[in-house]
């Protein structure tokens, strides 16, 4: 412990994840907290951070810096969204502080994008991954890319020189989640039989009728013989390949440009597999990683200012 | 009461709804029942209609015909699906005798057709109401019919010289519900205001990328001050909005052809405002004249088989 220099906090709607970084970035340790922003009473995070977030790292002298939902009104204060495009040292310029047992303290931004029908989409989190991974990955702070988060709230962010230029989010993880526990097609089973999470892919066609190809997962039980326990793998077949054959299309991309897959490693391999089926190229990098990355690079970068 | 001929029956999932009809089919009473099958336990539809539905009519010596999930193995005997194409007369043929008080009764069977992704798509009840529509417009048993019944299963059926060619299943209703009562877009506010209707119409594109259009719903509240209460119609909007402008080209249609709307008056006149909005001629018929129509022409057919 006696070489950490930073606090970095991935605060989200559902949990806190947080680590203790070394002056060159490096985790000296980590630890997760039940603290989501949902469970707290407006004003109880900065309370909750100082009893128990710093102490848990004996860290109350260290600087500290947060991203996700931390800084919506939800969370500790709110820090206003940054518009896209923006890189990094936009985001850095707009880190907003707060007071932690008076030592350095910032809260990543969220950002804002032109969004469909006239209406800004947001996020709070993914930036600082998405930041993260440029900074480990110079060679993509040139040309543009596609960068896919699966996740709830799934984002698909196109990267022009570096900046985050535009994105889109897909609520493919809730639709699986309500679809799963409170529509017919209800179930308790798990979504492990690759046969019929294939089978959902090829099922999602190029991601038109959504509401009369998820009919399917019910037809193929009832009609077609299947086990109904194949049910959320086909489900999410069904859902994750109408999102990787449609959404790219809303960002005015073709949907062949190859995409990077930036978060949790199970869901990336489920998204790999719909882009292989679609044959299209695709690379899958650690998002807690990147989100380490993010918070270093607007930690130095913020300072600095 | 005297001049009742028949009592029919729509038994389907959550209710029943009979009429007593005399013997030019004109309705003479009618009645609804709080007891659809997913209520009730296996064996037990012959036993509450003995003692519930035909006494609530004095009609224990009436013959009786009945459709929609009563045929189903939850309901009172599995009636086998008749498979597409297939018109009144198939449907007749098809019909499975049950013994209620040593009366004529029968069961009309649901239809079956080829559905998308090689899984059989399937109905009960609403076959009978497109027969009945059949029956009281002869003009449109001629030539190709396109048909749409809304609900919670909305189904859209290919009608090719009087008789079911082929249909398709959209289960937008259940997404609506599920949506409404358990996701991020969750809202106890009536589906009541038109202008945010007409906003999820517009939102609704071609009717694909559903999960990242209905991450719109939210953006719009979160990011673009759209009150919280306006999202349930704006939900509505964006979800038939999206059924009407992609699910009839899964039939193998243009998306231009007129659609009849058949069924509850109120879900008919938004889906109207749907195809208006894409420049899709329809007309509303209604689905309650329509069932008991066909019960009466099945009934009829089915007695002289």
């Amino acid at each position: 412990m006696a070489n950490a220099a930073l606090l970095a906090c991935d605060w989200g709607t559902t949990n806190l994840r947080a680590w203790t970084l070394d002056a060159h970035g490096r985790v000296v340790d980590h630890k997760e907290f039940d603290l989501g922003v949902s469970k707290l009473k407006p004003g109880e995070a900065a309370r909750r951070f100082e009893a128990e977030v710093q102490p848990a790292f004996a860290a109350q002298g260290l600087p500290a810096i947060l991203c996700g939902m931390v800084g919506s009104n939800l969370g500790w204060t709110v820090a206003p969204y940054a518009d896209c495009p923006a890189g990094l040292d936009e985001l850095a310029r707009a880190l907003v502080a707060v007071e932690a047992h008076g030592t350095w303290a910032r809260i990543v931004p969220g950002m804002r994008s032109e969004g469909l029908s006239g209406n800004p989409d947001v996020m709070r989190g993914e930036e600082t991954q998405l930041m993260g991974w440029l900074a480990q990955n110079p060679d993509r702070c040139r040309g543009r890319h596609v960068v896919c988060h699966p996740g709830t709230h799934a984002k698909w962010m196109l990267v022009e020189d570096g900046r985050l230029a535009r994105f889109v989010t897909a609520m493919t993880g809730e639709l699986f989640a309500v679809l799963g526990n409170h529509s017919v097609l209800k179930s308790d089973a798990p979504a492990d039989d690759q046969e019929a999470f294939a089978e959902g892919l090829a099922a999602a066609g190029d991601g038109d009728a959504l509401a009369a190809r998820l009919f399917t997962a019910r037809a193929r039980v009832v009609g077609g013989g299947k086990r109904a326990e194949s049910t959320p793998s086909y489900l999410s077949g069904l859902l994750i390949g109408s999102e990787t054959a449609s959404v790219p299309r809303l960002l005015g991309l073709s949907g062949e440009e190859p995409v990077a897959l930036l978060g949790d490693a199970r869901l990336c391999a489920l998204y790999a597999q719909a882009l292989a089926r679609g044959g299209v190229a695709h690379e899958t990098f650690d998002g807690e990683a990147a989100a380490v990355a993010g918070l270093f690079a607007l930690y130095q970068l913020g300072q600095a200012a």
